[in-house]
């Protein structure tokens, strides 16, 4: 997928209850890329950045209208439909990363197609890739994997890429998921993929690259869970990575919404990403923990971190508490 | 994907290079479900069944035209495509496993149109599947698994099926891959999902039983190989194995086609499986090996054999020059 920056972010007639995750990500994570927000009437969500018009946006030199919320159901609602068609028509492309496809109402379809827009469902996005090759591709990558979905996998990677770059180093964050696409504004939904072609797509995603150069890899899913595990060894597989930072969340017990089974022990994590990852690079290796401490206070973050340092002899942070320095170090120091 | 039988199998216009495996695979598997075969001018190949025209096969009873050779390409050829239009007007399903899909041909798709019959593209059937939720299921499953692809996992599957069978036991055949499910008249091709729904359509394909119920699962791919171990790996979580059979080519040194692959040892491979399928039935065990001598003479096929044994102290044949029983006896042992 490639996305036309800048965006307008579209918020519709949300109430307040409605996830904005996606504005909000591309709020904090690539603000200048954002030129303001289209709120219809009844939105109740304010993202903090300028109320712009379909024209408005288009006179400043958006490309691209992105909706950034998902309301209950995950769909796009009625009331948008005009709004959307009348975006198309303005020029602009329309960026979805909700279930039902943008082409399945009828004027959004007919103003894309009369306007020449493209109209990107990033959920659904689907091309032909190759299948896997296991040839070893030149340059560096790194991978973030979890115990479990949903505790920072992303943001560990984003952030991380950050940090390299600040510190002059030549490094690129590869976005496998919806959100993440949309903040980089490219990428691969590797849950999207035909089970036969994941491995595929993850080699293409990480192309050889100079041998300095660092690919900082969004994981997905975990090889713990008994829905997605599939997805996750494909990405690891086509990933190659040198190294890999495990994600983990230490008030979680058990995978989220599977009560009957129960989080791996970080040694057992880091032994099993290790063994899978050695399929198609002999030297990955887990080179850090990342703790996502959200849910205690500052003492218990610590005492946290100090515990998974003491079970791993890993770097091990949290990095929206503590940044993503330690983490950085012990990648780089992992090449030496 | 479910199929009407009896079949009429279509052998095309192909001279004597292309690959007849669906259409041998049909009469070798499910000869009573063939009425017969019908071949074009020019055709070479012969499956020894008589031939039949589109009326014939009708009259005698027939409901769904197989393709069951794969040309050169996997395509559709231009020249088939008046005669399996033909079949659709005169109410036959028409069943294909290649990489072109029927409903791309224009007279096909309008002649089944109006008989009102189904045009059923194998290679890339999909439907929604929920995804899998690791809930225990009643009944007992076995799956075959292997170090590499194309060595013998659905041959086993539906060898060990059959021997229960004949033993008076309550069992299953469950495809997975499109010459199993054309041979059994159902099944789902796993490697066609969505890697995100992988699990969920094993789960689904094999679903709760009595529990002296057997499901003998066909496996797929590998969790060695660089290109399919997403889909190996879902398909063992989602079956959920009481007891698998490891499949094995012991001339082959490396991955088919992956030169830099190099083969596990079977006792690698055995733990290997065991730890993935544990995540979701801790009790799952490789209780016997299947080797796939074809390219041994009998000595060495036997000394084979034993080494296999003595490696992994399983028990170990190779069901078609040996049969299946011992397989079966390990089967029916391991759950004692």
């Amino acid at each position: 997928v490639e996305l036309k920056k800048p965006y307008l972010v579209f918020l519709g007639d949300v109430g307040s209850s409605a996830v904005v995750k996606t504005g909000q990500g591309l709020v904090d994570w690539c603000p200048s890329d954002v030129l303001g927000q289209l709120r219809l009437p009844g939105c109740e969500m304010d993202l903090g950045i300028p109320d712009l018009s379909i024209q408005d946006a288009v006179s400043g030199g958006a490309r691209s209208l992105v909706i950034g919320i998902a309301p209950d159901g995950g769909r796009i609602q009625d009331g948008w439909v005009e709004t959307l068609a009348e975006a198309a028509r303005s020029g602009l492309d329309i960026v979805s990363g909700l279930h039902s496809r943008l082409e399945d109402h009828e004027p959004i379809r007919v103003a894309a197609a009369e306007s020449s827009v493209n109209l990107v469902n990033v959920r659904s996005y689907q091309r032909d890739f190759d299948v896997g090759t296991g040839a070893k591709r030149s340059g560096k990558r790194v991978l973030t994997v979890g115990t479990d979905c949903a505790l920072g996998k992303k943001y560990t990677a984003m952030t991380l890429a950050r940090v390299l770059k600040d510190r002059g180093l030549n490094a690129s964050f590869r976005a496998t998921g919806q959100t993440g696409i949309m903040i980089s504004g490219g990428g691969i939904p590797i849950d999207a993929m035909i089970g036969d072609f994941i491995s595929g797509a993850a080699e293409h995603l990480s192309p050889s690259a100079a041998h300095d150069h660092w690919d900082v890899i969004e994981g997905q899913g975990s090889l713990f869970h008994p829905a997605y595990a599939a997805v996750t060894l494909g990405l690891v597989h086509g990933s190659q990575p040198d190294a890999m930072v495990l994600c983990h969340d230490p008030c979680r017990t058990h995978v989220d919404g599977y009560p009957d089974f129960p989080l791996p022990s970080l040694p057992t994590a880091i032994r099993r990403y290790e063994e899978a990852a050695r399929l198609t690079n002999p030297n990955a290796t887990v080179v850090g923990v990342s703790l996502n401490t959200s849910r205690l206070d500052d003492a218990d973050a610590r005492r946290a971190v100090a515990e998974a340092q003491a079970d791993t002899g890993l770097a091990c942070t949290d990095p929206v508490r503590f940044g993503a320095e330690l983490l950085a170090d012990a990648l780089v120091q992992s090449q030496r």
